[in-house]
């Protein structure tokens, strides 16, 4: 099946979770989240934004990428700890550094930074492994 | 039900959904993903950054959080893109602008701080709204 099913389906399972009862434990989302923001060269296009975007969601259908979500700044309080400058923002999650590396060398992530890297002027990758 | 028990079993259903079949969608998880980045003051110290985790896994108990991972710079490949200067990362999902700012007055997120932001010399948060 393919990664955006599993997405949806994950997704739907955590609002019928929140209704049902079962052992507790935490921090056991996939074990690797790739958090990728980036400034667009024209921040004030929307057509570049969406243009970005719809690139980003090509993403999912590497078959190593078990979540994903996609954002722009949200209107969240200004204070001087959040950085809300970024165009775009991307969290894939991974179950480990082999899949990140799949999806790093995959076709289908080299078309999106051919098609679409013309359009950001920076971009910066925060990798973590949950711990 | 706790936050955390909810985190288990949307990760439950997360690995259930994989072998499953579904209509696809994109990016469903909850809207509002919340990433913070903290750089410790003593970043050579196991003792601080294990506090610094602990602290941090307090903050699922708080209601509003729908999903949440904490990790540390993962061995991705070095790339001029890629910080690995952190210490610790954080990520919580909301369902909406109103459940990050129930959270952010919450007493739970106000004892984090008060017990923790002596280790950290640095923070920097992103909030993203699917998009």
């Amino acid at each position: 099946m393919s990664t955006s099913r599993r997405t949806f389906i994950a997704a739907a399972a955590t609002v019928a979770a929140a209704t049902s009862g079962a052992s507790a434990a935490v921090n056991t989302y996939p074990k690797l989240a790739h958090h990728v923001f980036f400034w667009l060269k024209n921040p004030g296009s929307k057509e570049d934004l969406a243009k970005l975007l719809a690139g980003l969601k090509t993403l999912t259908a590497i078959e190593t990428v078990r979540g994903a979500h996609f954002g722009v700044p949200a209107s969240t309080e200004k204070r001087d700890v959040v950085d809300n400058s970024y165009s775009a923002s991307e969290i894939l999650f991974f179950d480990d550094l082999a899949g990140q590396k799949i999806y790093q060398d995959h076709a289908v992530h080299k078309k999106f930074v051919a098609d679409c890297s013309h359009l950001w002027e920076r971009v910066v990758v925060y990798d973590a492994m949950s711990a």
